[in-house]
Parts: C-alpha cells; structure tokens; sequence
C-alpha cells in the first residue's frame, strides 16, 4: 500500500482493494465533481394482466434467488430501525445458508444487534463493509478481524458515492414498516414504525435490484410513498422486521446532567448572541442529550424574542415538534426521528416533511439542505487544537462509530458548533491532534465544552464580533493545558499495528484519513 | 421520407428531423427496452457561505442567459397552469426577443393561450414542438405552418423518452405557484395555486438546466416538496405566473345532458356487473362531464353495496374528494387536481398522495400505477371496429387534441372502457377506421355509448362474463351501421395533404401513426 500526505497532513492509501484513492485537498476542492453519472439499465414493466411479473415473493431466500445475488456482490440496508433491526441479519444469515461468499455490505449504518455479521466475516460470506460501524463489528475490524478495508462516509458522501457510481450496489434490501405487494412502502404505519424511509430512498433509485421486506402488507396502494413501486423489483413479507422497543423511544429523555445542561446554555448563548441569530433562523438538531437541551433552550430564547425559526432540520423529536406546534419553528425537516410522537407530527402535520439524503446532504447536486443552513450543532469523541474533529474512533484507537452526517453539516451551516465535554472519564476530549479526522478543522467555527469556548481563528469575523462579551471565549490551547491539568496530561497514544482497517472518506469522495489495526 | 407498415397497419415514416424511429409492433412488444439511460453530468454545489451560488436572478432573460440557452436547444414546461398559464408565452418572448432561433419546444400540454407560439415558428424562434397541443397550436401544425415534424406522446411515453434519453431538455422552465429562492417548489399555495407539480418532476430530474418561476416567492424552506433543490439552477420571480380563474375551477360540474348521463349510467352499471368490482377496486377518473358522472354513480354504488375503492387516481375533483372524506374511496392518487377543493385536499388529507408521471404510467420503470388499475374509463374524438381509438385528430384530420394517458391507461387497466357519445354534431364517433390510431384496439376493452356497448371480441371472458345480461351489449358492426343511419352515413375522408406534420408516438416509443398535412 502507498501513501500520500494529504491537505491537512495526513498519511492516506493511494489505493485500497482495487480501488483508486484520491486524497483529501481542501473542504472546498471538490476534485471529483467531474464527468457523468453512470446510465442504470433500462427497466420495463408489463401490465399485471398482460404477464406483469408478480413482486410478491414467498421468502428472502427466493428473493435472493430471483435477484441473481451471486459471490462477490454488494448488498445494501438502511438504518432506520437503528439497533431494533431484525433485516440484516435476517438476509445476511439466508446469504449464509444458500452459500454465498464474499459479500461486499453497504448499510447507511451497522448497530450492535448486527453482531452476527461477525462470523459472517469468519466464514467468508461478508468480505467487506462500507458503511458506518456502531460499536463491536467496528471493535471487530479495529482488531484487524476483516481482510479488506472498510469505507465510511458521511450521509452525504454515501449517496454522493452510489450517484457517482463510486459505490455500485447490485441488490438492495429494504426493511419497510409499511408495504403493498407492488412495492411502494413507507415507515409511518405498522408495528415497527420508524418515522422517514430517506436513507433508503437513494439505494432504490441506483441498486441494480430492490427488495422492499415488510411486516405489515396493506393494500395497495401504500401511501404516502417514501419507497415507489417504479423502483421496486420484489417484495417479501416476514413476521417481524425489527423490535419496536428499540427503533424509537417513547419519549426522549433531555439530559439531567448539571455540567451537560450548562454545556447546552453555553451554546445556545452563544448562538442567541451570533450575527445568525434572527428572525427565520434555521438550525439543525440531534437526539443527544445535549443537542435536545440546545434546541430546548433555543427555543425558550426565540419565544422569548417573539422570533420563529424557518425551519428545524433533523433528527426530529418531541422538542422539535413541539416547537412546531407553538408556532416558534415554523417547519420541520425530517431525515430520521426518535420517538413516536414524532412519527406521528410527520404524518399529519404539513409543514413536516420527509428529507431524502441527497436533499440532505449531497454537495454532488444543485443545492443540498445543509449547504443554506445557519447553525449546526454536533458531538465529537476528540477535536483537536486545529480544530480538526474525530467522531469515529475513541483514543486508544477503536473504531466505534460512524460519521452520520458531521463532516456534511461542519461544512454546510454558516455556524458549525461543536458542543461536548471537554474530558470523558479522566481522558482529554480536547487533544494536541485527534486520533482520526472525520471532520476538518477549517470547517468547524467554534468548540463549546463546560471549560469555556474556543472560536477558530480563521473565523476572524466571529471573534470580532464577540469581542468584549461577558461569554467565556478562550484560545483552545488555553482550555487543552487546563484539560490536561485535570486529566493528568494527553492519553497515551494508540497501540497500533501497519495495516489500515478502514478509510475514513470526506464527503467530497477524497480520503480525508485512515483507521489502522489496533493491536 | 421513408415508410413502413406497422403492427396494425398504418404507414409511418422510418426517420424523421435526423431521428430514427421505430415503427408500433404491438401494445406489449415494447422493442426498445434495451441498453441504459444516459448519465447526466454530476453537479457540484458550494455553501452558501463559501461562494455557493445564488440562485435567485433579477429576470427570465437573466435566466436564459445563465442557462446558457442556444439556438437550436429544447426547452419544456408543465401544463399544471392549463389554460392560465403565463410562462411559456414570457419565456418564448424573451427567447424571441434575445434572438434566439430554432428551439424545440417540450411542453407536456400547450393550449389556446399559447397561440403566441404560432408567431414565434412563423418568425424562426421555434423550429419543432414536442408535446400536446391542444387547439390553435394544433390546428396550425395540421394546416402545415410548421416545417419539422411535431411528436406527440401520452403522460408516460413523455417521461420514458426523457428518462431513456430520446428526448434531451436542454434547458426546463417550471411554472411554480410557490417556491423558495433555494429553488424548492409546489403548487399548494399561492394566487395560481394548481396542486400537484408532478408533470414538471421529470424535467427537473433530467434537463441540464431547470428554472423555477414563481410569483409566490416564500421563505425557505418551501414544503412539501414536489421540486426539489438538488435539481433546481436558478429561481426567477415574476408578477404572475398565470390566471387563476383559468387553472382551477371554483367547482367542477357534473355534466346534466341527459344523453351524457345515460352513458355513464351504462358504464357505471357495466364496471358494477363486471368482475372487477369488488371490494379494494381502484380506478381511473378525470375531469370530463361522463366521467365524473360515472365516478358518482360508481361511488352510489359503492355506498349501496358497503363496498370500498382502495383508490381512485386521477385527475382529482371534489367529486373523489367527497369519496375519500366519506370513507367509501380510501385513498387518492393525484397527477393533477381540476378544482379548489382537491387542492385543499391535497394540502390536509394524508391519503390523498402526489403523484409523479413516472409512478403514474412509465412502462420503464419497474411498475407504474396504470399497470395495476382495474379500470379506466376515458373518452375518444373517434373509434373504430377494430376498436382503436382516436383521441388527437377529428373525422377532418386537424390536430386538435393532445395524447393525455390515454394510451397509458388503456394497455394498463384491466378493464379498459371508452365512455363517449356515438356521433357528435350528426358526425359519426363510430369509425370504419379512425382517421388517427392514438390507442391501439388491442387495449381496448369496451366502448360504451348512447347505442349501448361493445365488447372488444379479443376479451373472449369478459363476452362470457356478460352473457345473459340485461345491459344493451351490441356487437360495435351493429351499432356502427346504427350510427351511419342517423347520421347518413360516415364522414367524407378528410383533404390530406403528402406532407408529415406530426408523429403519434405510443407509450414505449414506437410509431403507431402519423398526422398529415389538411389541405
């Protein structure tokens, strides 16, 4: 394997499984903004009375049959029913039995209910994974458990990579709350409701095969579309697609914590007090307890103003929703939701509507969300002193989590804000330089954490604007030295081996770094 | 020009304009479902706050410009404004008046107030049309005004040849009721409110320049979305976009001729007695006098019978609104919305669901709605013996009208009706051979009339179905000489010219017949 430095110093591969690599050159380079869009195949369909294929198949096995799955393909799932998902291992365990090997996995995220992949990679059905691994199948390739090297990308980067025929998908399946036997399905009913289907949506556009699986078959037709039947080849009812319980919560619970809550008033201070903040702002929110705690008081400030947010983008809750619902955010944008009542809003409110992540997150089309938005508020597990940002993998190495949409909306928002302690269980969260850069430091404008707030310097605008406020504004380093004070210094660095496990792709498509073995 | 027979006998040109054409080999031999759609080129876009383009421009001929609109280049426009739309006829004067020669235009409908069109091929600015065109336009294409050949295609025959690639929009203007300056669009809001935008939802996906133009400029985000941003270039604001009064009705009426009324009682009692009505029937109905007439009788019986349609697509009018709302239709599919109401209902009902062309009738796609319909009932300027339809062209050849879904619907529904008077104005509808095949005899089931009904001798079961039936079923040789009494006979063969002046392209892209010149 060769390497090159790229734009924020970083050694990354030239070349990985075959693949040419093109290393990081900037947020804002964009080089592979170029060319065209591979053609997909022409499809045809007959009427059902005039020999129109029947899509209802009896079995994923027959599914996987009638799709012509053969070795050495790519299959994709969505997340939607996050660590409640009973599909993947559903279809990866029916790939098992009938032989199949060498599997390339593309989910928008892997969770730990999926640890069976595992031994599928023991016994060589899986060969590789692009896309985001949560907690022990990440563990598992840290460890050097997979022979290839993984690919995560952000929300964006994935349907950036599969429109730009980077990441070919040859079957696709789809865990669908809701479903007719024509294939059009959404998340809104049934059991296992899940809220939006948008992180599925791209892979039914591009996937040389669509599988929708459902658990609840209504009549035809299933509306609202978030799945259309133009793009759907079969359709396969099982008797649960997911446990309720864990795909969303009741309620989502705001956090309790003292040092967390005074994180989250920081944070919305400083955005009351930024140029951004003003009548038609619109911001993006999470389900963490800090960003449910921002957006909380964010609120209470714009209530207090007699302003309205534009628009809340997310990640929708309760708090959202309830936002909504006074008045104070006038609409909600909706790539994923937590909680039930949210499920609900979307359903029947207008002025909630379904986002696709290409209208997300996409900087490979005309004009994507993230790229108009005002204030974007988001975690980290390091950020270092040049304000690069590692949300993937922990310091002593591990790959643990996936990028979920950080490096789309650090570059997007006007206002790219990082709220997060500043140290974790005695390690520093503030670092001389991070593990893994996930996230670019000229990307991301200011580090809120319970020691103070750090803007970046190249936002010279930021610092002129709030100099002489009451705000407790400090140089990074000033806080790092005081982290490392309390902490008993920086953590030991990684122990890691000589082969990459895992590239981390910016969302432009170049490699922005690499996760290696941890030994 | 080059001819050669085609499946049902008609002579059509082998090449038109430089093109290549395929003649019509029969309603489900679909020849050119081959190879792949073209790649469009991959876009790229900035943040806002990092040079992203503003796409809010000062002017229509702003936007010609940026587009970099040429001589000789296509560009397309909806049909939801009917016969208030304002667009087309601005965009082509600041075309004509920019200089601009030899464009195509690609509407999916022209009507009576674009007559400003005529000028415009007259004086060079446009070369060909490719689209509907209904009245004026038509009558001037069929007399010989225009010297290439136009092409007509149904609803999904127009999506297929843009998504297949045989008909490239260089450049697409959308008329939009209500839009954002980030390009977001729909047609629920606003002075020229229309419903759905689902005509214009190809072009956005396809053309390499898309302008959205709206005299209803709103804070963005504007929701929900029927256009997106991720294909919008620019957004242009005008004074208005269209006369209200000309897009929708306040209400839609129900026609009171009693011959009319017993027409669709027939077809009413007809799809009652067949073996499609049932509970879970979906079907077809648009705006035309018979045919809401038909969908309330329907509805009676529906409600007599405690029965439920799962759907009815449309064509939305107040009459299926009033059938969702009283549960007897459980759902609405909706292309277009013909008056106030539906639009309202559009708005609020969850299951009352936009639909796009694709979904609605694209034989290349993986199953579009007409595919599974049970029934569609549509009206015809002629039919014959051999049951083919003629929906473009009156008994003295001029091109009057536009091809709609016609040929869509009828090789899609399972029960496929004609529903129309048998002579107008003592003219015979009832042909020895239509002067136009539109719709192929072969898709054509029944054709209902004031001489009762006939049923296509090719549906041997549904012939035995109705054997011993009350209902008035004729054979169409008997009511055809009926007709020919009342009327004294069929009408002179038209005066034709030898010259092409338009092509009827069937729904998979071949040629089903020609329109020549009217002397």
């Amino acid at each position: 394997m060769e390497f090159v430095k790229n734009a924020i110093g970083r050694m990354v591969p030239t070349e990985a499984d075959g693949r040419k690599l093109t290393p990081f050159q900037g947020a804002f380079a964009d080089p592979l903004a170029k060319g065209n869009r591979p053609g997909p195949p022409i499809p045809h369909s007959h009427p059902e009375h005039k020999g129109g294929e029947r899509k209802l198949l009896g079995s994923i096995k027959e599914a996987i049959q009638k799709t012509g799955l053969r070795d050495g393909m790519t299959i994709s799932f969505h997340h939607h029913l996050r660590d409640g998902d009973f599909v993947v291992n559903m279809v990866l365990e029916a790939c098992a039995e009938m032989g199949l090997r060498d599997l390339t996995l593309a989910p928008t995220a892997l969770f730990p209910c999926h640890i069976p992949i595992i031994d599928h990679i023991k016994n060589g059905v899986v060969r590789n994974i692009q896309g985001s691994m949560n907690g022990p199948i990440g563990a598992f390739v840290s460890k050097g458990g997979m022979e290839t090297v993984g690919v995560l990308r952000s929300h964006g980067g994935r349907v950036r990579a599969i429109e730009d025929g980077d990441l070919h998908i040859d079957v696709a399946f789809c865990a669908a709350p809701c479903a007719d036997d024509f294939g059009n399905a959404n998340g809104l009913f049934g059991p296992s409701a899940c809220g939006p289907l948008g992180y599925g949506q791209i892979d039914s556009q591009y996937a040389d095969k669509f599988v929708v699986i459902t658990d609840n078959l209504v009549r035809f037709p299933c509306i609202p579309f978030d799945i259309l039947s133009t793009h759907v080849d079969y359709v396969v009812v099982v008797d649960k697609i997911g446990d309720p319980s864990k795909i969303v919560s009741g309620t989502t619970k705001i956090t309790t914590s003292p040092g967390r809550l005074y994180i989250a008033k920081l944070a919305a201070e400083f955005i009351k007090n930024s140029p951004y903040y003003k009548d038609g702002i619109g911001f993006q929110t999470g389900a963490g307890g800090i960003s449910l705690a921002v957006t909380k008081y964010l609120g209470d400030f714009l209530r207090t103003d007699g302003l309205k947010a534009a628009y809340i983008n997310g990640g929708i809750t309760q708090f959202a929703v309830d936002l909504l619902h006074e008045g104070i955010a006038e609409k909600l944008l909706d790539g994923q939701v937590f909680d039930t009542s949210s499920i609900d809003s979307l359903r029947d409110d207008v002025m909630h509507e379904r986002l696709n992540l290409c209208m997300y997150a996409n900087i490979h089309s005309k004009g994507c969300m993230v790229n108009v938005q005002d204030v974007g508020f988001l975690g980290a597990t390091e950020i270092d002193i040049d304000f690069n940002v590692n949300v993937n993998t922990h310091s002593d190495g591990m790959l643990l989590h996936g990028i979920g949409g950080h490096s789309d909306v650090a570059a997007g928002a006007k206002l790219a804000m990082m709220v997060l302690p500043a140290y974790r269980k005695r390690i520093p969260v503030i670092r001389d330089a991070v593990t893994t850069v996930t996230t670019p430091g000229e990307t991301v404008d200011v580090i809120v954490c319970d020691m103070g707030i750090a803007i970046n310097p190249i936002r010279e605008d930021l610092i002129e604007h709030f100099k002489g406020s009451s705000l407790p504004i400090r140089d990074i380093r000033d806080i790092k030295r005081e982290v490392d004070d309390i902490c008993g210094g920086q953590p030991e660095p990684p122990k890691l081996g000589d082969r990459v496990v895992a590239l981390i792709e910016y969302r432009d498509g170049t490699i922005i770094d690499k996760v290696m073995q941890v030994l």
